[in-house]
């Protein structure tokens, strides 16, 4: 009884959509695990070192597990879903390196940040490399048009990062900016992956446009969750430390808008703790009252919930399928990780 | 008179033949240099700046030009080699400002480093972004199989790096080692440039093959003479700083033979010096006199000599031409900066 009640929760949450996708896409994505451990590595030893140390660290290779389901959702899938998705957990694992170089980070999925193992320098070069390998597993499925939509991505990431690094402190920040921002740094990733995915599954020009805005739409309810949960989050479930936007200076969603509904009193906390490296708990949780007082954490999930319906609007005009239930259903998921 | 002993004396040490291959360039060179300028523009203009920054600083172009007088060579440009040959550039710049990052390098080209106006956090960015956008030229040009080349250069580049870097202050880095470095590091770069200006120039199998041969020779000669006159050059003639490598603790060519044949109070000095930030003038002078003493400069030097002929004899099954002979002749140029 109490199993059946959990499951339930499970359900209602999301979760046991997850599972039962996770499920459907296992054998495949053994395939893809299996190529991402032989092209992490190299006769030079730091490389599969790091790139191993990072990739084991796991995550949830929602990434590539994306690219998998697009492929099946379509059905005549041609191999090619197993390069790119192996080629889509690289390019993220890459900038993950690179990023944790930008933000200065001590933590990644609840390990220390591989430059603090390794150094800043590695964990460039090794990015670099993980880079070159994705580049080559995507030439290899030989298909010209999927390597130009992962290429225009990995492009476009990094202007979205360049970006959001302009942009850190900058008190004048707009919510369309936050929006450009997040766009090009996570969308057009998880946009890219569903829509090779469904290149490789032999969709036609509408399908491979509805998971391409399937993806988008996913990415975008994705980071805004990602950036009410580093104010709400702890630091154990996120894998990184709670504040770290606040005191990187990133201005996220729940920033700007706390920002531009504050007293002056409140703007001067905000202000005197954005990109104060040694920002304590206290500054963070009297910026998250002033966000709770404004319920900043409140709207930046509204904006979730509203990309969450897109995502699910964008694989609307497509055949029912078990498939297409589950990456309906999924999306709840991501937005569930914020309660 | 003056002025035709000055032109002899230029074309003795391969200047002369340098300033033909630019002026036989030249016209696919300048719209490689706007293709250039182009691709390095976006909205976020911390990314034009950066990268226009590097890029206007110039360098000598001489990969690009090296695959626009491959695909001259055989005669049949199919218009690709203007994509790659910028293509190859953006890699070289994205490796660049790596580099500097990876290297906490002052100068580069004669100015200071990127990274010292725009921190480390953009070079690191604006380096994915070069090569995101190399990716999308190479893919624009349409073939696939000059874009395996390319994607497995820029593995392989980093592959070398990491291996440098994991060498730095070992002292019992081989000669094979440093092989191994400058291979990864430099000469595939050389040989991809060459090999694809081939390709887009209508190269039969054996064409490519000496081609690939040629930039691979050329680019070892090239690397072998770097680390020649970062001990022997001077900062404002290299547009870096002299002793940079000595200083970071790397492992060329002549610290490797200097650690090797020196007596004990000599691998004392190199030892106390090597991978010194601080090392200074006379730290770097004691060190070169102990080159100078068991010839490690002029060693390292023979061995670019080497592979001078190596790529000369690359070139010799194809067919008598002019632009073969200004390949052959351009070799020269890269070992006699060093004198």
């Amino acid at each position: 009884m109490a199993s059946s009640a959990a499951a339930a929760a499970n359900e209602a949450n999301g979760a046991g959509a997850l599972d039962r996708l996770l499920t459907a896409t296992q054998p495949e994505m053994e395939r893809v695990n299996a190529l991402i451990l032989m092209r992490a590595n190299s006769h030079v030893e730091m490389v599969p070192e790091l790139a191993r140390y990072l990739i084991e660290a796991g995550g949830k290779r929602l990434r590539p597990m994306l690219t998998i389901a697009a492929a099946m959702l379509f059905g005549r899938a041609n191999g090619a879903q197993i390069n790119y998705a192996a080629a889509v957990e690289f390019m993220h694992n890459a900038t993950l390196l690179h990023d944790d170089v930008v933000d200065e980070s001590d933590l990644r999925r609840g390990r220390p940040a591989a430059r603090m193992i390794w150094g800043n320098q590695a964990s460039v070069l090794v990015g670099d490399f993980l880079l070159g390998q994705a580049f080559m597993m995507m030439v290899e499925a030989g298909d010209i048009e999927a390597l130009g939509v992962l290429s225009k991505t990995a492009a476009i990431i990094a202007e979205g990062e360049v970006f959001q690094l302009a942009k850190a402190r900058d008190l004048k920040t707009t919510p369309d900016d936050y929006d450009q921002v997040i766009r090009a740094k996570t969308a057009t990733l998880f946009q890219a992956a569903a829509e090779v995915g469904a290149m490789a599954g032999g969709a036609d020009a509408a399908g491979r446009a509805a998971l391409r805005d399937y993806g988008r739409e996913l990415g975008l309810a994705f980071q805004l969750v990602d950036d009410v949960l580093d104010y709400r989050g702890e630091s154990g479930a996120m894998g990184k430390n709670a504040g770290d936007d606040l005191r990187e200076g990133k201005m996220t969603l729940p920033v700007i808008l706390a920002l531009a509904d504050s007293n002056p009193a409140e703007s001067e906390i905000i202000v005197a703790a954005l990109g104060q490296a040694d920002a304590n708990e206290t500054a963070l949780s009297q910026v998250v009252a002033i966000m709770n007082r404004h319920n900043t954490l409140g709207r930046t999930l509204d904006l979730a919930h509203r990309h969450v319906r897109l995502a699910r609007e964008a694989l609307a005009p497509l055949p029912a399928s078990a498939m297409k239930t589950l990456l309906s259903d999924i999306v709840e998921f991501y937005v569930n990780r914020a309660y």
